[in-house]
């Protein structure tokens, strides 16, 4: 049985190239005791991903080269010489980017069994690493009240999609800020955001302020940052006092040098906190979250969507265009036919 | 009985000049039912002034043009029509940049009583709101632990000098920032911290940054930010995970156009948190804060420097002066002979 898997060929430079990525196919060595073989069914891909390809300092190791992409997947156990897991297990784990894994499941928590209520992919989205961070950073930095404004970048991505809709439930009202018409319709029309800014119809960081006072007339009381930039920018010279600001992600600065902050005054000014996090820094936080997603994705209360390319050919290719932000929703690579 | 006192003539562009000030003298006005005259001792020079002379948004109104120059002052009552003062009663309030103030004491906490414990110019620095803001960024913000390390800038200032030697009580190692080698030498010396940078001898935020590597080995875990720009930066780049930040004063940036943070980048990579705050609106704070201070300065465990210009006429130039880092320790302008 093959298997075939991407690795990470050399460091990008800037926005990451298909040549930065090798191709490979290799036999699925056999199973020792206590190991597990797992058929992926998706692979997340996720834009971490493109910090751990550099070798600059940062919160985790830098991906190794010539060994398989990290990545969360999805999928069901084929074989197992582990007492705990059987064929037909459906099970979450850190695959990385190939079609089969062969996982030493002794170690705890390296693999998990998900239940069947509902369909995989959910466990790398809504109810999984993403939806966890959305909650994290709403519940735990942001803290809405009822009535406050919460603003959020990549308002339709995997993490922004769930914190509005998060938000919502909580009594706030939620701006949007996503790039082009129909992501911004679909934030508001579909998971029933209050307004949705196109950031591509808004070029500077002044168009962009103008726009978000009009859509929050009260100001901001909370954001969610999954780009950086002139957004954030744009987003502090709104913010109320007292704002808190989530900072998640920083996907202006992950393809070439740092973009500096144009007004960090009003961290005083306006008595700003900015915290940046990683979800997996808070495990005590996820059963919590966890509880609350799964609950809302069983009863159809999240509107949940996704971008799914076909094969693990096609990873790289899904990889950059999610680092444009082509991808409308959750970005997937599904791995069975 | 006259009233020297002085006035904001028009607002500054840039760095503030004599030009922007008024000196006038009136005659004291005669006490009406409730009202207190309070003979001025000390004026305090703040940083915050600066801010207060713009009418850019900020967190507080702006000082009016054609009326007195705001400030805090301890004096003596010289006449009351209160029942509350009498005449030698030592007295803290808001009474501007002026000899004389007539104050309507019957508004709760407009003038304040002091005791006789401390001479009278402390409790404008110390164990007045500079202390309180230090204890406060430091106590509520901070929050170091024994073993972590806190940098500060404006080291040898009336909050810096508190802020270093309130975390020297609670275990930390201090690196301080200051202005030249005199008050570098003050700061280890006579404050006792471990360590002190002549930002005027490291011109770049490289240059900077490779001094705070060298003198917090550890990283560091806190920092008390007095003046922004590149020593912000400098100190975010040898930040630990989780570091936090209290930001207290952007004094790079009061006389000019907003100096932009290099690389927020860094609050995600490194989990920092950032967090502005103004001491006058965390009132619950004072109480403790003013305990444990008053209590070490009647201890004589807090040194305490001052910097004092001559009457009422030198605190415009004084007040330049300490907005270019003149002063040493804390400014003061001296009303009485």
């Amino acid at each position: 049985m093959e298997n075939t898997r991407i690795v990470l060929a050399q460091r990008p430079q800037g926005e990451p190239t298909a040549a930065d990525f090798r191709i490979e196919s290799l036999p699925v060595p056999a199973l020792a005791e206590g190991q597990v073989l797992v058929r992926h069914h998706f692979l997340s891909l996720d834009p971490y991903m493109r910090g751990r390809m550099s070798d600059q300092k940062s919160y985790a190791a830098p991906q190794p080269l010539d060994e398989v992409m990290i990545g969360g997947t999805v999928g069901v156990v084929e074989a197992s010489k582990n007492a705990y897991f059987q064929a037909g297990d459906r099970v979450l784990g850190m695959g990385g980017w190939q079609e089969y894994a062969v996982v030493d499941a002794s170690q705890r928590g390296v693999l998990q069994k998900l239940d069947a209520r509902l369909p995989l992919s959910v466990y790398l989205g809504a109810v999984g690493m993403p939806g966890v961070t959305a909650w994290y950073g709403l519940t735990e930095i942001i803290a809405p009240v009822p009535g406050h404004t919460v603003a959020v970048s990549a308002a339709t991505g995997a993490v922004g999609s769930v914190v509005g809709q998060l938000a919502k439930r909580r009594g706030a009202r939620v701006v949007g800020i996503a790039g082009g018409p129909e992501k911004c319709a679909y934030a508001t029309e579909v998971l029933g955001f209050d307004a949705c800014l196109d950031h591509r119809a808004l070029r500077s960081p002044k168009e962009l302020g103008a726009a978000l006072a009009a859509a929050a007339p009260s100001g901001i009381d909370g954001y969610f940052d999954n780009v950086g930039g002139g957004v954030l920018d744009a987003v502090m010279a709104n913010a109320n006092a007292f704002a808190r600001i989530a900072v998640c992600g920083m996907i202006a600065n992950y393809n070439g040098a740092p973009v500096p902050m144009a007004n960090p005054q009003l961290i005083l000014s306006s008595r700003l906190t900015l915290r940046g996090f990683i979800v997996s820094e808070h495990r005590e936080a996820w059963p919590k979250a966890l509880a609350e997603l799964s609950q809302l994705a069983a009863e159809g209360q999240l509107a949940i969507r996704e971008s799914v390319a076909q094969g693990i050919r096609s990873a790289p290719r899904a990889f950059i265009g999610m680092l444009r932000g082509e991808n409308f929703g959750k970005q997937l690579v599904k791995l069975i036919d």
